[in-house]
């Protein structure tokens, strides 16, 4: 990968977003790539992950560099590889070639980077060497967990603002995990029949990714407890009433990111119960779709869902009342407890190191309905804008079996009726969805979605 | 993982290793498990990989906890889980559960732990927010880094003896890690045929350890440029002229490592010259296993590889001169530059966050010879210690093309003939070898390794 050959289109489009921001900012930015992790001693590291900014505006995923930006010019500091290196790690890419690559304005070792620090602001890195020689260099704390001040929150803004909206090259990558992502999720229903693990699904999934040279863009989610909403384990087995939610998504060399949910039966087939909440969830992700145009507000997208659901719980007898009403009181929020999704791009909830910023509009806060708090995003749709659209339902123990939450809800549950529909942990079905001039296009639209081509992509 | 189910005898091993800290120290000490670092957002972490240390003491891979020992008594520290975070990763267990699972003599708070520091002694966790911890409390620099000092250094010395040899649990795992090791190999063989890229055939390797809820315990090194030792790249088209190197290995969910390396033949046949120099690198191999007993040192079996090595080259014409004379101005080192190996246990080089306090005998000290710097383990065999042999031969053109070296060697090497076995770039053969009283026991021995079997298994 760092070797790689770059064109000049790929040369073009870090100018181009460089220029950008020039015209939002007028004072320099360094940007640092970060570094990798040490994993359980020094020389045994976790995989490198490039600062998405840095990856942004210099397009490659290097280690223990920084840029400076200013007025459109890009200037690299990098140190040389040792030349002991090239016994352990063959020939690397000097300064001059990585310069070139990037369509650097000039270059220069790292140890020049302190006479290049005056004004600037830059972004705090997530690695802690590197936020650490941040905020060593610029004399004041740049920590990732604090909110940006001053010049830094300017730059983050005007980050924020450009990275927003995706740009051609972008959205090639942006296709290609997408691509990719698909793929898993059909070797994953593919090796279901044969797979007696959670495990094993999750392996044939992430090899698809290894195979590309991509990697996860998150920690997958492969579980037969769909409920459990970030579960990370895999050693459940597969039992054939149950349903197995995948909630994987690949990230490409350059740190692009996929986001794709899907639920399938292990047995191949859907029990009837599983099925009439199988389709009012997927009733809930088309009609979120069809209503994704510019100017439309995220989180009205949101609300639609919560209506959509509601309304099919109401007419599968489970949710009792008028579907609005429901929503207004969060009832929907008992079995779909999470927002409808998030920014996606360099990250898979994009630009979510810099808090709310990216997410919400200037001057909007979170909510502290229980229907609405867990929103990502809330801000009106624009052209160019990757989002995922991922309803879901969920008989979370944590919910259902809160006091508080059974006596507030006691008269709009039905929960006799909610009893028969005990097969139906969780259910959930997420695309990633790009806002266009005449409405969306689905980027994942390849994989299949409705109950009868899943039941014959998850059978022998 | 979290929540497994331990038994009685794991409990039994863990109290064991505490009692034989006791025995050696007079002191408390605290360990922590450390906790995951951020990716490329605080939400989304590497996955974690608790502390090795803690893993021999408290036997669960957890995230953010302390263990008190003093006197064979573990005292656990751990705060319980939100109660809100039974929404997102489901009904987690309890401090007194984790408490019993790991046998412990009780259970605290985490706040509690500033109560229990007075002359305490620890060793610095990898990852940063729990190192800064460290030091905050002990109000001293607890840095992974720099070589512990006073208490520190007594417990350090006092834990490596003690996982300088395994117990019967701890092979348990390791022959866990191995068979899934060895599986992953074959897998790898089976699926070049078909392979077009490296990284695919990484990918059919890897799988097999998801499938198995184990990880790797390093990144893989699957490539046909074994000439870079530390290759961990995987862009490269397999040309059936190739030789892929595969140097992969498992590590369980408990912590426990594999190290394995095979290289076969892209074609599924070795050329002859390839042929030649495998069966030059299989002898060293298989002697230097043959020669493991106790009380043997490990220096001398890394000279003994190395005298193997240029026997073999001597006789294909490579070399020229008498082994020992050729071995004792590291004339070998030209093809062979690294050492025959290292411990293994619960890291892959075991207890390196130590330095060289593990691998190299009290006293001992890294040479400066070319043909003896990178040797890992410098301590004589005793049973009970797992140990990688695993020669290998190499054309580096860091070290080939160095006028240096090439002036000093002039005379003992045959450039005109060893420009012959130029589809020689590198091979490696890397097994797992338990010293035992009797001799060695080899854990990946299911695996072959010699030339005819390798071709069959990588065969279509």
């Amino acid at each position: 990968m760092l070797i790689q050959n770059t064109t000049n289109s790929f040369i073009d489009t870090l100018r181009h977003r460089r220029q950008r921001l020039a015209n939002l900012i007028d004072f320099p930015a360094i940007i640092w790539s970060g570094g990798s992790s040490p994993r359980n001693f020094p020389a045994n590291r976790f995989p490198l992950r490039a600062s998405s900014h840095f990856l942004y505006f210099a397009g490659l995923p290097l280690s223990n560099v920084a840029i400076r930006l200013e007025a459109g010019k890009l200037e690299l500091f990098m140190d040389d590889p040792q030349p002991s290196s090239a016994l352990w790690h063959g020939e690397m890419p000097t300064r001059d070639e990585i310069a070139q690559k990037m369509g650097a304005d000039g270059a220069r070792p790292m140890a020049e980077l302190e006479l290049w620090l005056e004004g600037t602001a830059t972004i705090a890195v997530q690695e802690s060497a590197t936020w650490t020689q941040q905020s060593q260099l610029l004399n004041r704390w740049v920590l990732p967990q604090s909110p940006p001040q001053g010049i830094d929150l300017e730059l983050a803004k005007a980050i924020t603002s450009l990275r927003l909206t995706h740009d051609d090259a972008a959205l090639a990558e942006l296709r290609k995990a997408a691509a990719v992502t698909v793929a898993a999720h059909k070797a994953g229903m593919a090796a279901t029949p044969k797979a007696k693990l959670e495990a094993e699904v999750r392996a044939a999934m992430e090899s698809v990714f290894i195979a590309q040279n991509m990697t996860t863009s998150y920690n997958s989610i492969v579980t037969v407890h769909g409920e459990v909403l970030h579960n990370e384990h895999y050693h459940h087995s597969l039992q054939p009433g149950d349903l197995l939610l995948a909630d994987v998504g690949a990230e490409t060399e350059t740190g692009w990111a996929a986001d794709v949910t899907r639920t399938w039966p292990v047995s191949g087939k859907f029990s009837s119960t599983q099925r009439e909440i199988y389709n009012v969830v997927l009733a809930a992700h088309d009609a979120c779709i069809a209503k994704i145009y510019p100017g439309v507000e995220y989180e009205d997208i949101h609300l639609l869902a919560a209506t959509v659901i509601a309304e099919g719980l109401i007419d599968l007898g489970i949710l009792q009342g008028n579907a609005e009403d429901l929503v207004q009181m969060d009832a929907h929020a008992l079995f779909f407890p999470h927002g409808i999704g998030h920014l996606l791009g360099l990250d898979v909830h994009d630009m979510e190191d810099l808090g709310d910023l990216a997410g919400y509009e200037e001057g909007r806060e979170r909510s502290d309905r229980f229907g609405l708090g867990y929103l990502r995003l809330n801000r009106p749709l624009r052209p160019g804008m990757l989002v995922t659209i991922e309803p879901g339902y969920y008989q979370v123990p944590a919910i259902l079996n809160d006091p508080k939450l059974r006596s507030k809800y006691q008269n709009v549950v039905n929960w006799q009726r909610l009893s028969q529909f005990a097969d139906v942990r969780g259910i959930r079905i997420e695309d990633d969805v790009l806002v266009t001039t005449e409405g969306s296009e689905v980027l994942t639209a390849a994989l299949p979605n409705d109950a009868n081509t899943i039941e014959n992509l998850s059978k022998i």
